[in-house]
C-alpha cells in the first residue's frame, strides 16, 4: 500500500520535516496535476502520461517574478526555458513537468494560458520565458503519439493548489519509471531553524523520477527490500527533474549553490547521473516578489549572510528533501499498466 | 534596391568569401524558408513571420549527427535544445528559426518530421533533441495570435536546399527589425586557405537579425546612410540568433571556441548586446558524421591542431561573416507593412 | 609625444568621460606601479617588467570586500583566484597585474601585506582568496629569470593612490606590447547619467595590453597611422586583462552581464581573442561594502532595476571605456628596449 | 593500526579494484610527496604541512601534454590554473597540492622545475600553465609561517613514482582533518572491463580531504564507529581537492563528464559541500600524448562510443574510486599533534 517512506520508518537526514513533507510546506506554492490514462486505439498504444504544473505563487508568476536558479548534473534532457532562467535570475511562469514529446503541447497551453492573464505581453511588453521539464516514459506511454494537449497543461495550471502534493503515478509522473520500478513524482520538505532567533525557513522538493536501472539502488541503506528477484527493465534513457522550492532570502547566485546539492541527494539513492539521464534541478525562493516593471531605478533585496550557519543548513535541507522525494516518488507509485500491456511494478519497501 | 553589401562595395574584413557568399558555401549545408505575408482579420491583424530550417546535411540528421556546440551572449531569449548540444557536442536535428511564440509549433512540426523518419523513435531508440532558436517579430506580427503551424515547419524543411540563402525579409525574418530598419536574415562566408597545402575551410553564417536602435548603429564604419532622419522605431527587446556552419574538422571544445568569436563580429556593427536581446550563437561542423548507434566501442575524430595559424584564422573568419551576414541581412530587406499598418522601412545602404 | 587619443581627437562612443578619464574617476578606487627597468646582467639580460595593484577602496579589503565577477574571453592564461570570485561573487584583496612568471612572487607578496594587516586570517577566521592577473613580456623582459620580487608587490600596493592613472610602460605593463607596437597599461572612464535624476554613475576601466599582430589593428577607424612600414613583431601569445570598476549597485550576477561587454569594445580595436592570448575580465562594484563577519543573518543589498535604461548605458560604457583603454595603452607607451636589445616601437597616433 | 578500508572489510561499490588500490594502477602515473614535521620556533609554532606531485607521465609534460579538464564543486578555494584547463583540455606540468599559503612556493619551485627542464620556454616559446590545489591546514599547521618552499615542490616533483600512493598523514596531507578527525591522502582505483573485449580501462582517484564535521559523517553506512564520543574539531573552512586518473580514451569534454561524477562519491561520505570547502575536481587521461609543437595541420584522438555501457562504467569509477579515497585518507591517517600542541586524533574503523 503506498505510502511516504517516512510512515514506513525510513528517515532520510537529520533536519526536521514540515508539516506536509512536501513541496507545498512553502507557503504559497501551488502543485497541480492531470493524469491521462486511457488506451488510444484497440492495438496496444495507450496515453500513460500527464502533465504537472507548480506555481511558485497564486498570483500572475509574470507580474510577480520569483528569484530563480537552474542546474544542469547530465545535460542528456530537453528542459526549456534555463537561457533565460541564467541570464536574469528569475522565474515568470509556472514551471511545467511533462514527457517528453509532450513539451511542445505543453509550452503551448502554458503560453496561451499566460497570454490571457496579461494583455500586454506581445503589445506593449515584450515576450514570457516559459520553462517546461520532461523525462522520457516511452516503456509506458505512446509518446510519438503525443496525447498530451496544450489543454492538458491549462488543466493542470487551474487544478495547482496548496494541498499535500499527490505522488506517483500521477501528472506527469504517471508514466515514469525508477530503478526499474514505478516512479514518478515524488515530494518532501526540510525546517531549518535559525538558532536563538524565532526564524525558520522551509526548503521543498518535489522530483519527476524516471532513472536508473534496479542494479544501481542502493537499498540496502533504506533496508528496503526482501524481493526473491529484481527487475530488469532497463529504460534506454531515463531523466530526473527536482524543483527546490524555499522561502529563504537567497540571491540568484546562492539559490544555485543550494540546489548543487540536489545532486548529492540523487546520488545517494544510487543514481551516478547516466550517460543517458537528462537530470536538471531548478529552484526558485518565494523571498522575493519582483515586479515585472515599476519606475523605480532601484530595488533592495534581502540575502542571507552567507557565513551564517544556516547556509550549510540550506544545503543539507536541499540534499535530504531531494533524497526522500526520490524515495516517496518509488513509494507512493502504484503498479501501472501502459502501452502494449508494459506493466511497471511497484517496488515494495519494508514496513519497519 | 536590394542586394548583398559587398556589391555595394562594402567589404568586411581580409578573408576572401565563398562563391555564394552565404552559408550553403559549406558543402551540403541547406536552408529553406516558409514566409507568412497575410491578414488575420480585418481589424489589423496580421501575420508577418514565417520558418527557417537550417539543415547541416541532407540526411537522416538524427542517424548521422553533426558535431556542435552554443553560446550565448545574452541569455534574455527562448531559444530550446542547448541544454543537450552542450552536454553532447552534437547535434541531431535541423536547426530552426521562428518568432518567440511559434516555438512550440515549429518544436511540433519539426518532431513530427523527424519521427516519421525515424520510427525507432520513442520505441526501441531514446529520444531526440530539437534546437530552435527565435526572435520577437511583435512590431509586424501578430505574435500573440500564434499564425506559425507545425506544418509550416515541416515545409521549411522539406523547401531546405543548397542553393543561394534568400536574404531579408523571408522565412522568419520576414518580421524583424535591426536598428529600427527592416532586419531578418543574412548571410556570408569565408575561406580559410592552408598555407602551402591544398586544403581550404569554409565558414558560412546565417542570422536572424532583430537587434538595436537606430542609434546604435555604426553606420559611419560603412559609409552607409546619407539618411537626414534616423529611425525612431525603438524595440522592447530584440534578439539575434547567428548559426555558424564550417567543414573544419573541429572538436566540440574548439567549436566554441570559434563561435565565441560570433560577438565580435555583432558588437563591430554597433551593438552592445542589450539587457532585452537574446543573443545566441549556434555552431557545427560538417566534418565529422557521427552515427546514432554502432557496434564499435571507440571512435576516431580528426580535428585541427589547436596552435596551427589556421584556428586564428578560423576565429577571424567567424568575426567577419558573422558582421557581413548582420549588413545582408539589412541591404536585402525590402520595406514591410504588417500589423496595424505598422511599416519598417529599408536601410538605405550607398553604392560606392 | 604621449598622450590620452582623446587629446588627439580619437573619441571613442558617446557616453562622457570622468573628469580624470581613469580608473580612479570611479570615487575610492587606488591604483599603484612598480616598474623594473634595469639590466640583469652583461650578457643581455634585462629585468623589464613590473606590478600594477589595483585597490577597489583604501581600507582593508579583506575586512570590506566588494561585490565582484569575472569573466574568461578566451582561457590562455594563468590568472588566479577567479574560482572563489565566481563562487562567492566578492573580492577581497588588491587585484594584481604582473609578468607571467611573477604571478608567484606577487602572490606572495600581496599575502604577506594581507596578513600583516589582518592578524586573524589563518588563525581564528579562514583563508584569503589573491587575485592575480597576468601577460606574457618575453620579447622584452627576461622572464625566465624572474626578476619580480614579493617586494615589489608590496610596494605596488603602498603606492596606490587615487590620483590619476599612470599608463604606457609603466608597472606591469613595462615590456608589454600591442599590435606589434608598445603596449601596456591604459585606462579610460565614462559616466552614465540617470535621465530626470541627479544620480551619474562612473565605469572605470583599466587594461593590461599585451595582444594582437600589427595587422590586427583597425586603424583606419582611428584615422590613425601614417606610418610606411607594419611592425612586423608577432609575439607567441599576447593576453589582455580587463579590469572594470564602477560604483554603480549591481549584484555579482549583474557585474557579470556589465563585464562581458568589455569583449566588445575588444574586438572593436581588432582583436580575433586569438588562440594563444589570455583575454580575462575582472569586475567590481564599490557600491556595497560587504564586512568580512557579523552577527547578522540577513544583509540588504542595493541593485539596480534590470530593465531600467541605465543598465544598457552602463553596457556600452564598459565597451567604450575598455576600447578607449586600450588605445590609450598604446599612444601612452614610449619606444622601449629591453632585453638582448629587442625594441618596440610606440605607436603614431594622429594628432586630429 | 592505519590500512585502507578494504583490509578492513569495507568495500565500496561493485567494481573491482586495481592490483594496488590506488591512482598508479593507472599506468605511468606518479605520485611523489614531501613532508614537513618540524617545530618552527619554541612557542609552538610547527610546520606541519607538505607538498604532493602527481605526475600524469614520466616524461616531459610540456612537451608531451595530456587531455584534462576541472570541475568545480564548490569555489570556495584557490586552486590555480583551471582557467586554462578548462579552455584547451590539457594539462602540461604536473598537477601539486599543498596548503592554502603553500601556492605561491609551490607554483615557483614548479615553474622552476619546468624551465629547467625545458629551456626554450620564455624564450622561443610561450609560457607554461601551472596547476595547484590547496586546503587549509590552520588547525595543525603554522600556516600564516609559509613553511613550504620552491624546493619543496621540485623535492616532491623528483620523488614521485610509480609506486604504491603512501596515504595518511603525508605530503600535502600531513595537516588536514576530515570530518573531525585525522584525513589528508587518500586514494583508490577502479577497474573497468569492456564485455566481450580484453580490454580493461582503469580508473585512479588521489584525495587531498580536509572536510567536513564528525556529524556529518555518515559511519553507519560503513559500520564504521564504535566511539563514546565523537570530534568537536569544527575547521573554520575545510576543502577537498580530487584528482582522477584514467587510461581511457577520452576527449576533455569527455572526461569532464566522468569526473563530475566524483561528488556524487563525495556526498555519499555525507559531505554537502559546504560553504566554506573548496572542493574542486581535476582529471586527466594518459590515453593521448599530446606534442607541444608539431609540423602537423590535423591531429586524430580516439574517444569511446559515448553511447556504450563503459561510459556509464567509468561514471560509477568515478564515483566509488573517491567514496572509497576518501575512506583511506582517514583511515591511513595517524593521529597527529601540530602548532600549539594541537592534536587530531584519527578515525578508528573497525576490522570486519
Amino acid at each position: 500500500m503506498p505510502g511516504k517512506v517516512r510512515q514506513m520508518g525510513i528517515k532520510i537526514g537529520k533536519l526536521p520535516v514540515g508539516p506536509k513533507n512536501c513541496m507545498t510546506d512553502v507557503a504559497g506554492v501551488q502543485v497541480g496535476h492531470v493524469t491521462l490514462d486511457e488506451p488510444l486505439d484497440q492495438d496496444g498504444a495507450y496515453a500513460c502520461t500527464g502533465v504537472t504544473a507548480i506555481l511558485p505563487h497564486g498570483g500572475n508568476l509574470f507580474q510577480q517574478k520569483v528569484t530563480a536558479a537552474s542546474y544542469v548534473l547530465n545535460g542528456f534532457g530537453k528542459t526549456t526555458g534555463l537561457v533565460q532562467v541564467n541570464e536574469l535570475g528569475v522565474i515568470e511562469s509556472p514551471i511545467m513537468l511533462t514527457n517528453t514529446f509532450g513539451v511542445p503541447a505543453v509550452t503551448q497551453g502554458t503560453l496561451s494560458y499566460m497570454l490571457d492573464l496579461n494583455e500586454d505581453i506581445g503589445l506593449i511588453t515584450g515576450t514570457i520565458n516559459l520553462v517546461v521539464g520532461e523525462c522520457n516514459d516511452s516503456y509506458l506511454n505512446s509518446i510519438r503519439a503525443c496525447p498530451v494537449t496544450p489543454e492538458h497543461a491549462i488543466a493542470a495550471i487551474r487544478q495547482a493548489s496548496t494541498d499535500i502534493v499527490q505522488e506517483g503515478a500521477v501528472g506527469a509522473g504517471k508514466g515514469m519509471m525508477c530503478f526499474g520500478y514505478k516512479g514518478g513524482i515524488g515530494s518532501s520538505s526540510r525546517l531549518v531553524k535559525v538558532e536563538q532567533q524565532e526564524i525558520s525557513y522551509t526548503v521543498g522538493c518535489l522530483v519527476l523520477s524516471n532513472f536508473g536501472q534496479s542494479t544501481d539502488f542502493l537499498a540496502e541503506r533504506y533496508n528496503a527490500s526482501n524481493r526473491q528477484s529484481q527487475s530488469t527493465l532497463s529504460p534506454t534513457d531515463g531523466s530526473i527533474l527536482i524543483i527546490l522550492a524555499t522561502d529563504a532570502p537567497l540571491s540568484s547566485r546562492q539559490l544555485l549553490r543550494v540546489i548543487k546539492r540536489c545532486g548529492i541527494g540523487l546520488g545517494r539513492t544510487g543514481s551516478h547521473f547516466s550517460h543517458g539521464s537528462g537530470d536538471v534541478v531548478i529552484g526558485f525562493t518565494t523571498a522575493h516578489s519582483i515586479p515585472h516593471t515599476t519606475d523605480q531605478l532601484m530595488e533592495t533585496r534581502t540575502q542571507l549572510r552567507e557565513d551564517h550557519p544556516v547556509m550549510n543548513q540550506l544545503f543539507v535541507a536541499a540534499a535530504e528533501a531531494t533524497e526522500e522525494a526520490i524515495l516517496n516518488s518509488l513509494s507512493q507509485a502504484q503498479t501501472t499498466t501502459g502501452r502494449n500491456g508494459h506493466t511497471v511494478e511497484a517496488y515494495a519497501f519494508h514496513k519497519a
